[in-house]
């Protein structure tokens, strides 16, 4: 088995987007095993100097040519960083100049624009989104349903809150959720509450299999978390939102960003990244 | 007022990662009025041509070349946006190439392994921290709270749960937090809930005038909002926080993603960024 190799994500902030930019071309290398650094708020020369010290002992150690993915928006910061002994790939350079060309102005060179509080308005956008969802999580209030910009449906413990919180905290959505119970399963129909809703209201499902699953690590052998019960209860679920016409999709095979974004994208929801 | 600008984010998946890396580049250019259309989940060459219709109309109406911001793993795919009528910048194909020659080995081209459930263990992980911070918000049990990667502290409405909620949901980490409250200011010291944690224990400042602003929203008038009772229990929040050596953030003028950053820096925590 060949080395892992080192990979560093050097930001001059939080590094999240170089870091997320970086794992995602990485996975495309499946067979190559990585060791993660990362080092964000790399904003002087100094600072520098030291992440490219680490960059150099990780190559002496390992013998073996480390990447380093790197956002470094200060020319003077970024030739420090591009001096390492390493796979350099900076984004804000291979990017911004083609930009700067294509718009006919020269850049900011601002560190600090991304991911900072920014405009306050957008930000607090956000906050009272996600204030919103955490109030509306799971059925707790009817009061200010009108109010949310999607209602998730579904049984106990198929992802709706994951999703909404979601939701709320990368886009700036305010998503409230629902849970579909016993009861609403036995009438056969929406709780009466989200009736006027219909527009906005989507709904999660799941297998069977995998309900069983999360149900028993929370309430072992219990009757809720029994593979039967999770049958019937999907079962009756997915019969309630199509006879309701309410899409839904499946959570047991989807991350929280891809249900997400079908939602809002199907929805015709305007979304904002944070 | 110059015309805005068409930007187009293109991608097979989601688009979250090719659109925060777009937005940060464009941040650059404050004086470019932007208008921004999402494009997630184009991966035929099908939907891709409906895309390049939609950025060639958007380049006739305006008479102004779009800028598209793609992350295409396919190269047919990929081949089809190349066409468009605009900048196109696609992150896949200006990094993988110099991966594949470091790397000494193909990639994949296989879409669909970023933001996707992939690998189970590590999304289980994720769904897990989730589920902890919510148990764990606002200091609604101490049970489990051994567990906690992190513990925040702050007076009411000092920023702690977004920031727990955000930690939990980009990093994977669980992170609990406790409301410093007048009894616990006036005694000067921690909850005594607290003192076995000492080394995860973080705290959230505020300025009062922005704490003031928040709580009014929330309760105009009454005395928890009053600037007076914000400037005492800011004030004293701090005195306790420093006494105890608990080190603290002002969330004031810090998003979410630098606070969190910070602390799991600082705390020499391993972020997972998914």
């Amino acid at each position: 088995m060949a080395q892992p190799k080192r990979v560093f994500f050097v930001s001059d902030r939080t590094g999240i987007t170089v870091e997320a930019l970086g794992s995602s071309l990485l996975s495309q290398f499946a067979e190559v095993n990585l060791v993660r650094v990362t080092m964000p708020f790399i904003d002087s020369i100094d600072k520098a100097r030291d992440a490219v010290a680490q960059v150099n002992e990780a190559h002496r150690e390992s013998g073996d040519r480390p990447l380093v993915f790197s956002s470094i928006v200060d020319d003077k910061v970024r030739a420090e960083i591009n001096k390492a002994d390493g796979l350099v790939l900076d984004v804000f350079e291979r990017f911004i100049v083609p930009l700067e060309q294509e718009l006919g102005v020269k850049s900011m060179h601002a560190v600090g624009r991304t991911h900072s509080v920014g405009n306050a308005k957008d930000y607090n956008h956000r906050i009272e989104a996600i204030n919103y969802t955490l109030a509306h999580d799971d059925g707790v209030t009817h009061r200010g349903l009108e109010e949310a910009d999607i209602v998730l449906v579904g049984v106990s413990r198929s992802g709706k809150t994951p999703t909404c919180l979601y939701m709320a905290m990368q886009f700036g959505i305010k998503a409230a959720n629902y849970p579909l119970i016993p009861e609403d399963l036995e009438a056969n129909r929406l709780p009466p509450s989200l009736a006027p809703l219909k527009g906005k209201v989507w709904g999660l499902s799941i297998t069977p299999d995998r309900l069983h699953h999360i149900r028993s690590e929370r309430r072992p052998d219990s009757r809720y978390a029994s593979l039967e019960n999770c049958r019937f209860e999907v079962a009756a679920a997915e019969k309630l939102m199509r006879q309701a016409q309410i899409p839904f999709l499946d959570s047991t095979t989807k991350s929280i960003e891809e249900i997400a974004t079908h939602m809002l994208h199907e929805a015709h929801l305007v979304r904002r990244v944070y």
